[in-house]
């Protein structure tokens, strides 16, 4: 199948060349500083090349809160306006080659028809994402008092039956994950009661993995709070982990970076998740407060390279295996959510880069040693380097551009978009 | 005027008969255990006759969050039908006997008309409340990159000119006092200058002060986060404060205790705004994990019995004055509203009898004397007596119900109104 | 054997003696009250007698900060010291049968007569702690760089010892039990390798266990955070869980309400680890920010009745069975211990009286009918409910005091053994 | 006064002489990358070799926890041997010529001839930490009830007087500032009157002042909790700026990084201090969880970029004046001293680098367009720079080693310690 890509090559060639000799320059002044650490950047940047991260179709839209959501000209309302808007970004960064598609929201008629449509823009699809925490017009049971933990048995069984509709759609797309999250939990003391909640989830997932490809994995998405505010029913890493035991070996776990108590030690968990062999895989995005769907590293990229220090130490000992599935979750408030996705999909690629730059056996000699200073330094001289030159090499080669945010600016496609694409209402706010 | 309370009399009379033999017992009971105390029960109850709290106009309706609003039949969708179940929850609950509007949600063409509609059903107004967090349809400028502390002047005086405005609707309205919360913050590190973006807000505040009666107050709400998740103009109480004081002697600091950090000490940032003369109100509801908007009371009905403690040493000892005003702001998501409001302001009523049955000459005694258990121990007697008959009492007493939600419940209001009202659409979600 | 309690049972009587008609008018008003709600006031207290809950011996001497201990005239300074200290809360109290020693602190040189002389003071001894978080003067190997997971393999052979040296302690003092919480993590990025470190503590802790005798259990103890304030080997329960499965089934999960990362919901914590067949007891005490090891319920007393409230859950639906260990492990930096394990004893046992009361049947009903309203207010009822009377009728019942605080002050203990006991010296603080 | 530095001068230069070439190379590539953004690396240089931060007396020994300390041998236990390892940290890292004091633990008879003794090793001193926290012995009234706060008017005056003393020593030693701590607090409800306890502190604190000399400030400190865990008298810079306020002009602020509640945002409350003109200082550390006073940056190193990016911005718009005093203050638990402040000592001064080189007009422009994402791109270039060139040839120009740690590690410092210095006794722990 032809790619037709939604920018013009050209464009992008020659926004590269008028970079190319600051890029050469910096590219190999840190080639030679990282030979003096043992290190080949050309096999780092051949790293580089070969990592991704999927992006979430509703993340090309603007997002919002309770409160407001403020639409920009332009902004897509349709997954194939979504589509394009993802092209554009994976054109430019050329790391982000799959959409992670959320049902109902991104229903259409034919399945096939838009897996090509995707390819057509060079984008494959990524984990499906099921939506039982909103209803939907003309839906025949709410899911107000919860869905797959629900009370009542219709509900769960609506609720199942969506997330086996998702595979379904998801065989169709090319997709090989499940991604579950659901909003069900309490508002007061007493509203459930914890472990029967639990056992009636525990239950209904069962009827969806049933339904799993044998190739598939369901990835359980944990989340403190919000839209619950008391309790919710996979709260935390520790339910998250016991329900996919309880499920089966497809059943993994999914973590979110915003969905944890403040203060917790995140890359501990997924080195506790890997360990236990239930490591699935990842919603980026950053947070200072909750759930606040910043973008990736916007916030504390030291935490992000560190989550990516455990994942390389995983692959390098991946004891059960390992294949975690990389998406970005993010709520774009306040900015043109391509720009936001470009810049995300880049912090996550250098936090890869970083982490994959750590001096590893003087990292475990320390340990070994309990030098805790010298490991330490050996993760913060990793941390302290920048890969900037890498990633834009890397890019550069794949045919993106060097500079993505500039070239996107450059090509005039959100102006042109806010002539072609109808627009969007004010979101009004539930408060 | 003639009063005209949507509920029936004799309804509510037929339910306290049949409870009232065992009030009776439940309060002479108290009464004796009361006196051993030192303590005249009939003294606390005609205290707790005198207290009250206001209920917001917004709280009559079901809240949400960005996921998803659920609504309810018979849910209120315009201010009549809101100050219709607010006069419910004071008819039987008989602690509410104030609204809190909110503009434009609450816009109606004629002021006096609204007033007089809701003396009619036993109501007056509390403090206003501007919306400068949402675009309105047909609104000139947009609020998306803030209001009062907005770059643009324009958008600034807009926002100013939208309080003016809520101040003559007071005016009319018969409150004296409005209350400001904007959203306006940032979302990413190097979004504004923090001082530039305060020095604005103070300014266009000042202006709006400058509109204020006499005997009017300004209710600076300050809050942590969300609807901005990586900082807010006022953040928190220090902020607050300080913009309190360059505002001038009408501007006072309100408590929303949902607004701030975790663990945070409320009971002494209040200690605090009292000590410097500028504690001006409450919004009270609970919460576990941020502002969550949860019924008061019911998470950490400690604190607010802790925060009470406060305010009646405030009372008793009122250094520059101490007036504060009280109202409830929640978001009844999972339950019938009008419910909420009853369970929530008698839980704060039952706060405030506690707080009042407090020893304080022991506690300053054993305050003195650095006798910390003994200190606490006097907390904790209070806090622990279950105060509810002086409650129902005093709720009987001004012709409310000794049990009101099963009163409410027995009503079939809900159900009359179910048939009688517009439905509401579903809460789409942001997320 | 003839118990030789520490007080005059003449001086308890007369004490007990002018309260009596006071709380025969409380005890019966709360009779006719609970009587309304169909709870039958005696066999509420039938339990209430039953329920007990273990104090640590090290809890008999002041606490401290990293900052300073201020110590008090008459602390106990040994075990027998303690022991006698703890005879005195029980004898008052009625509820703290059962010592929890500490090891090496409690170290003597005849553990069969130390068991007599506490049973002569009308105790036994609960679950055994072992310390490997501190060095002992004279000790082989340190732990500064951890125990259980410490690299150096001797280091863990030393740690494991101590821990079957501890068994064999309890197997002399009467108890079942052993509490392993360790101090061992990093403070830094990369100090340690997460996986390795938990495989070190599984393959230690699991030598230790094979040293448990058939009626013992291992009582694994998570902590966030403190004394390693970076990453901490079994931080959370999702950790502590994971271990236990790994060692086997007389290995279960311990919580200690004071080691959560903020807002954390505990309550659903413990229905979580009931629900898996892994919660194995309490260390009570409350908390505002961290470990703070303060009395138990004094901040709090709400979530400590929702935790009792899960624990009767438990009791009434076993699943794979229920009996944890209740002790209180606190901090008293600023009170007399002896009035914090009263006060504190007295607080864990009233909310299990008022969790006895809840309604199930309604709850139950409540919840099923996703009725969210009435299901809060049958918690709401339950925890207003002034129990004092029905715990001090059954402390008077089983030899104990009406009041137990005032009770103690006027026996004269603590000044006698300041006149008796040798002087503790300052603690100068580590900073 | 002839220098005689800790360290042979030689060492350092041929330590230099084997990293020249490469230092040159990278610090040349960054000259280049720099100049390309219009930025002058030597300026950079220039400022960085201007940049300075004190380190504390008292964090030249190894640091514990109420669990536990772990003493390293060759640790110094007098100020003099403090001295002398805080002058090898200037030697290597020349960024740290001063050293804070804190009384009564540095006491000596002769302050000329320490002031003399620091002289000679390069070193000067900076703020002076008086210390009413913990009981010394042979102290008259202790300070377990508070100190300033103290409810006991002799208790407070003890504590003026010691203040006083700092101050009178502080002139000695050439200090011009006095840092003010207190652990004053409360850990149960009801303890202490908020604002009572407050008024005294005032008072207190304004006899101190008042013997404050006209060139001198007082740096008020706040804490949200430790050793107190219920409340503290100075808990918030809300507190702390009121009572800065009401002391007068000289009484400033000042922000540990570690004492603030989880998520608080502490670069804005640098910039709402400095907007208000009272920031007085820092105590530079790190922490994950609370006052973990762990390495300066090791955790969240761009929050302190995001920190120096607010005190850039105050240096460039100075309002009523910008002169704050920086200082570390650590607790090096796990590592040796030495290393910890070295690297800490380049952390910020890596930060303050970093933040010299944010393109502040663009940032101006972006923020004044609402160009979000431009604004943000303009902070996250500026902190992906790795600045260690600059920093190490500013160091290697000032005479210190271009790689600080491996330099002390072959000096032999520490071994050589061990030898000479009496060991320290193991801290056994409070908990």
């Amino acid at each position: 199948m032809a790619k037709e890509l939604p920018l013009s090559a050209d464009q992008i060639e020659s926004h590269n060349a008028a970079r190319l000799d600051a890029l050469h320059d910096d590219y190999d002044s840190l080639g030679r500083a990282l030979a003096r650490r043992g290190v080949d950047i050309d096999a780092v940047k051949a790293r580089v090349a070969g990592f991704s991260v999927a992006i979430p179709s509703w993340g090309a839209g603007r997002g919002g809160t309770r409160f407001a959501k403020f639409p920009i000209p332009g902004e897509p309302t349709t997954i194939h306006e979504k589509l394009a808007d993802c092209a554009v970004v994976h054109q430019l960064s050329t790391v982000t080659p799959r959409v992670s598609p959320h049902f109902p929201w991104d229903c259409v008629s034919d399945y096939a028809a838009l897996r090509e449509e995707a390819a057509t823009l060079g984008l494959g699809f990524d984990a499906i994402n099921s939506n039982t925490f909103q209803d939907q017009p003309g839906q025949q049971l709410s899911y107000r008092d919860g869905s797959l933990s629900a009370g009542d048995a219709g509900v769960r069984a609506q609720a199942v039956d969506h997330n086996i509709d998702c595979i379904e759609i998801g065989r169709q797309l090319g997709s090989t994950a499940l991604t579950i999250w659901v909003g069900d939990g309490t508002n007061f003391p007493g509203q459930q009661d914890f472990s029967r909640s639990l056992d009636r989830y525990l239950e209904a997932a069962a009827q969806v993995y049933a339904a799993l490809p044998d190739d598939w994995r369901m990835l359980l998405e944990h989340k403190m709070y919000e839209p619950a505010f008391y309790s919710t029913v996979i709260a935390d890493w520790g339910s998250s982990i016991l329900a996919a035991q309880e499920l089966g070996p497809k059943a993994k776990c999914l973590v979110d970076l915003g969905h944890h108590a403040p203060n917790v030690n995140i890359e501990q968990i997924v080195a506790r998740l890997h360990r236990f062999g239930k490591l699935g895989g990842f919603h980026f995005n950053d947070s200072k407060y909750g759930d606040d769907d910043l973008d990736s590293g916007s916030i504390n990229p030291h935490q992000l390279f560190l989550v990516f220090n455990e994942l390389i130490e995983a692959e390098l000992n991946p004891r059960d295996g390992f294949d975690p599935a990389y998406m970005i979750d993010q709520s774009h408030n306040v900015t043109d959510p391509i720009e936001s996705m470009i810049a995300s999909a880049e912090a996550i690629a250098g936090a890869y880069a970083k982490a994959s730059i750590v001096d590893r056996a003087a990292l475990a000699e320390a340990q070994d040693a309990n030098d805790t200073m010298l490991a330490f330094l050996t993760l913060r001289k990793a941390y302290r380097t920048d890969v900037s030159p890498i990633l834009a090499m890397a890019r550069m080669e794949a045919g993106g551009a060097i500079d993505p945010i500039p070239a996107y600016r450059a090509s005039g496609w959100r102006a042109r978009k806010a002539q072609e694409r109808d627009a969007v209402g004010l979101g009004a706010g539930i408060v």
